[in-house]
């Protein structure tokens, strides 16, 4: 069960919370710099750590069908930037789907676990329990000074982003994410639409995450992330309780409009079903539509992204055969009917 | 069984088929120019003529609430300046639904008979045998050169207007209405929206009729119109076809979503529900969806209607009201659960 499958604790506004540490070997240059020796070498070091152990798999990333490494970005498995690589790249993956070590991102190496809804603290134990298995196998650059050292300055110190998935539809109806985000920079958070750095907002997804690695525990950041995301859920919360009262018979129907579009179009494409899968959630999350849980919307959105679909098709599509493709992909989650193979 | 809840023939073009006599009395002025007594005694006189007839019933209409008398015009029974008036008027109506007389409408007497689908013939038999019954007993104004005397001059001569009730929704999308309206005034026939003269196209429906009443036989009229109005369904279909072939994909998608509107939307306004009904019927028409008929789509398009929603409801409802009760009616209706009363 990945992430999205799950229903998460508090799952009315938080999707899923994220943990990356970033590490790099002693004794190499970084990433950009490595040759092709070097990149086996890495590879195998950090594989031969997780050797014996049965709960993780070495997944040769970069052997991988181009369709498959985009569609592991799609489920937030690995980063956009890793999946697009084609230098010799690999990955370590968990049994259950919610840790994954990239192995010579931007990093030698990058832990990242994600769970559902408001688990940081979890998924940071998660990351935590990698990096602890690492660390006594591997020769890890740390300074005393700066804390671990990696590619970026930017994420100097604990190495460390921690990012929670927010689902923020009453915010953004009330017009209150710029202002959000402003507050949030003041902080040293900031907050970015779902597919990462300067990606549209859609589908009223977004990530909030700390800039500030340096100076900082880890403990530090998460409590002050969850502290903050708790009082920005609070006040989603109100924003959508005034929402359902001022008009709330013309959000039940847009609700139940795009849950019937949904159920009947044969043609969606991505930026549409962000914008339906937005209503239904909220509609959902407010009890107007019943018997569906906020993880059915959030699998149906996820495996219904391109290269999933590909993925499942199992082989290159055009996008209007996407779009018929996720329709009926969409239709088939959302009736609960089982895929007949 | 109302024509629009029984599936007609050619019903795919054909929505229904209606035939309106217009005869007045000797001895009496023109409608406008009646006085109370008088109307009372014409009343009177047209009842006394169905006396003892069981097929027929008496309306005194003038008594009816508002809503009832407006949703009679809804169901296309009496023309909606029948409905509007205020002054004393009466209606003799056949139990089937086909047959309804309006008494003091512009004539002292207008029979009407409406029947589904392709059927002007049926419809003006059943019209002509009420006329012969009013022939028999009363004195009918009937000049050996102009044919039947009419207020408006206009319907002098056979006082017979034809028409049939088109679904054009081929022909709408190739931009044919305004040539094919051209081409029915060049042979004395006309082509008007849905409600009556002047009212929106709404519903890609289209009621064609004769405007020639004089020097000309009903059968002549009624042959003629027949002809014209099969090869407009000729047309219409090879217009659909075309529709379907060249982009048949974007069609099925816009007729699904126009059901999925239907059956989750929670307000709905009219001119909405006219262009809803109107992608839906032209589905089924193509198959695309199945286990509906037309008789069905017919009957949630009338039975929307504002006066008669307000009607069923037993009072008047303002417009928001109506748009929830008419989204109501349409999932009741489409999902063919009965009503629980």
């Amino acid at each position: 069960m990945t992430w999205y499958e799950t229903k998460g604790r508090d799952s009315d506004v938080f999707v899923s919370s994220r943990i990356r540490l970033a590490r790099n070997l002693n004794d190499y240059p970084f990433e950009g710099r490595l040759d092709d020796a070097s990149r086996r070498e890495i590879i195998n070091k950090v594989r031969s750590a997780f050797e014996g152990d049965g709960e993780y798999r070495f997944v040769d990333f970069s052997a991988l069908p181009e369709n498959e490494r985009i569609a592991a970005a799609e489920e937030h498995k690995v980063s956009p930037e890793f999946a697009r690589g084609t230098a010799a790249r690999a990955a370590i993956e968990s049994s259950d789907g919610a840790v994954s070590v990239m192995i010579l991102e931007e990093d030698h190496v990058r832990i990242q676990s994600i769970l559902p809804g408001k688990s940081l603290k979890e998924a940071y134990d998660r990351a935590a329990s990698v990096d602890g298995k690492l660390d006594s196998k591997l020769n890890i650059a740390y300074d005393d000074k700066l804390g671990y050292l990696t590619h970026c300055p930017t994420n100097l110190g604990t190495g460390m982003r921690a990012s929670v998935m927010m689902f923020l539809p009453g915010t953004v109806a009330a017009g209150g994410i710029r202002t959000l985000a402003n507050q949030l920079s003041k902080i040293g958070l900031t907050v970015r639409g779902m597919s990462g750095e300067g990606s549209a907002a859609d589908g009223c997804l977004f990530q909030i995450s700390n800039q500030v690695t340096l100076g900082v525990t880890e403990e530090e950041t998460i409590s002050k992330l969850s502290d903050v995301t708790g009082k920005i859920a609070e006040q989603e919360r109100a924003f959508r309780k005034k929402l359902a009262e001022k008009d709330g018979e013309r959000l039940n129907d847009r609700v139940m409009r795009a849950y019937g579009t949904l159920m009947y179009a044969t043609m969606i494409d991505t930026k549409e079903l962000f914008s339906l899968y937005a209503d239904v959630r909220l509609g959902v999350c407010l009890g107007l539509i019943e018997g569906i849980g906020t993880e059915k919307l959030d699998t149906i959105l996820i495996r219904s992204m391109p290269a999933m679909l590909m993925r499942d098709h199992g082989g290159n599509m055009t996008p209007a055969e996407r779009d018929h493709a996720r329709a009926e992909n969409v239709r088939r989650l959302l009736s609960g009917a089982s895929r007949e193979d």
